[in-house]
């Protein structure tokens, strides 16, 4: 069943769906026998709505795989993130709010450290601080042709690289080797469209060498190497396919550049917690049929392994639940992107708990979110991209179907 | 999510996995309301391990498809059985513990009955006693032209014939009409370099057929029926796929020999029992990453019908578990690679209890290991194939994904 299909089947009404996703929502005891974060959690709020809901679990793309943000959102979007693929520095380049033209070429770069003999010994040039990144990457900032680069510095080493420039391609292989020990590659045509980019590519590094190097105070870099080259993707839209007026609240640079990605108005949100997106949703909410509301700090929290941090947010959602349930949404969804236990201080592939609610929705008649309580739901375990359908066909928007 | 998507994330560590395999380990209640064989079962260990785990049932192929042990195993090794397909020929052959070489040709052989007209009566001649069909299978190892044939009863009318020699192809067409009451047909090349193959084959049967029809005393058989012509498969092998050091314990050799189609290693067992097997796990335990443990007798007390010696056997290897649990597996998977249930004196297409067990587990919290408490766990229903992956990312094997 692929995108084609529901589009076809998609009927207009005037419903409204709010997904509400909690980042690296689901998690893991931290002694045997014990709760997870989320059944830890005292949320009145979410276990009243789970008692009127189906529960189940979602994979974001398969039995044992653990996701980064972007195919984790893609997946909760309805988009099969095995098919619909975001290169890595489109990904850095949007989670900065750098505005992507279709034409650009987006670049995930890492400063590193080679040896005397060209080889590299640290990907990461030792993590090297994010004040001394930016330095050198307002340095890198130039132009070679017809080609400006834009470099931003994401964090301590990891770089957003833009080309911009007449006749680009992202038809080209990597400079990163991937492993340390091993020289920064020459970047290749793969196809000849592409041999002015990899030219200009790498000149841009050979330059890029030389100025880091002369750089001083010295730090641990004095290279670059690139990898994940892709264009901004040109995915069926959100709208277009699902019928919807969709719009995403967002405090963070890279769910707003995710939601953007797939056609959605991105909200401005007047401060940056949870109760101001609520905040705005109510602000928009006779606007759009569609909100995706994005809760980053649930992952921050297991990224960090802080239980009790992550429980706490947890509730601190909870209580604004009825806020929600106040503007009468025809279909609420709750879901995460991935797990981040704090068990694990960081992302994992554990199924994430997911609630489907609406007036049409088969109750399970089970009156607790967590995860072992999704996992008695009827919803199963459910790939993540299934939810958007269920959820059309709950606020009547997908017609019958016949052959 | 293919075999080469989880392969490029692979993550070297050093843990290890024991995926215990009870042959035909689902079953059915003998009785309306009664229990199944595991139910039945007396498993204090077992259900303590459910206690700490996720439990699922698994389904080796799809809903509603019996499969032999051969597919059976491929699914739970991780690999799709309908798109791994191993030919009959070499499961026979493989199973007696013949050592195909790579450009052997293997053959599923009958002994069967034909009428003066040439239309076979008897696929199965009667069912031929095991050592007539053995007398029978020492006359017919010939030579035709430079290919040599190695036929061997494998029980009663069942043969696995072997062609070894230059320029043979398995691209040709089976002999056997499948039905009675037709007669066996002309082998035929399906393309120009197997017309050799061809030739050679209807040679062998013609020289046969005189063979056993001059034979005396007298048996049913009087001609014999080929299919199932393959070659020894080029699977990609199970260490590559999955980064891991694979180490097969069985004392049956239809499972040693699909262990090392996989590319198992086979350990040496000293004795048949299952302690015996456990012995050997002790034995070489720091040697290998992964171990493939595989119990038999579960399978064949179900195929004779006798549900409380297949009760026994399970509590026999309950018993078996703190040997295992002492050493202190990453993970543990114990399941089947089909049903087999007493009360259908056969396999079956019911999925079978799985559990599987490791620190990063998210536990059910069902203390009981069964079909009804499998049902209830997290796993759902699942592919038998997700097993492997889900057990990889719970070894700490699988990295994050990122698109």
């Amino acid at each position: 069943m692929d995108l084609k299909f529901i589009q076809d089947l998609i009927n207009p009404a005037q419903t409204k769906i709010v997904m509400l996703i909690m980042d690296g929502l689901g998690g893991l005891p931290m002694d045997p026998g014990g709760k997870t974060e989320l059944e830890a959690a005292r949320t009145p709020n979410l276990d009243a709505l789970a008692a009127r809901s189906a529960l189940g679990l979602s994979e974001p793309v398969g039995p044992g795989i653990t996701v980064e943000s972007g195919p984790g959102h893609l997946g909760v979007f309805g988009y099969d993130p095995l098919q619909y693929r975001i290169g890595r520095g489109v990904l850095e380049a949007v989670g900065i709010g750098f505005d992507l033209e279709s034409t650009d070429i987006a670049i995930r770069g890492n400063y590193c450290t080679v040896d005397e003999t060209g080889a590299v010994t640290d990907r990461r040039a030792g993590r090297i601080p994010t004040d001394i990144s930016k330095v050198l990457s307002k340095l890198l900032g130039k132009q070679i042709e017809d080609v400006e680069f834009f470099v931003e510095t994401v964090r301590e080493h990891r770089l957003a690289i833009v080309m911009r420039g007449s006749g680009l391609s992202p038809d080209v292989t990597s400079s990163d080797p991937l492993k340390n020990g091993y020289p920064p590659l020459t970047v290749r045509a793969i196809n000849s469209e592409a041999e002015k980019t990899a030219r200009v590519l790498n000149r841009f590094i050979e330059q890029s060498h030389q100025i880091i190097e002369a750089y001083t105070p010295k730090s641990n870099a004095n290279m670059l190497i690139l990898r994940g080259l892709d264009r901004y993707p040109n995915f069926p839209p959100f709208s277009e396919l699902f019928g919807l007026r969709a719009a995403a609240i967002a405090v963070y640079p890279t769910y707003r550049g995710i939601a953007s990605l797939v056609g959605m108005q991105v909200l401005p949100v007047e401060g940056d917690a949870a109760t101001d997106e609520f905040s705005c949703l109510e602000k928009y909410w006779t606007d759009f049929d569609f909100f995706y509301i994005h809760i980053k700090e649930t992952d921050l929290a297991g990224e960090d392994g802080d239980f009790d941090r992550k429980v706490k947010i947890i509730e601190d959602v909870d209580k604004l639940i009825p806020r929600l349930i106040a503007l009468e949404p025809d279909v609420i969804i709750v879901s995460g992107d991935h797990s981040t236990p704090a068990y694990m201080k960081g992302h994992s592939w554990h199924p994430v708990p997911t609630l489907i609610h609406g007036k049409y929705v088969r109750p399970d008649n089970i009156s607790e979110f967590g995860e072992r309580a999704c996992s008695r739901g009827s919803l199963g375990i459910l790939p993540a991209k299934h939810i958007m359908p269920i959820a059309l066909a709950n606020a009547g928007r997908i017609m019958k179907w016949s052959s």
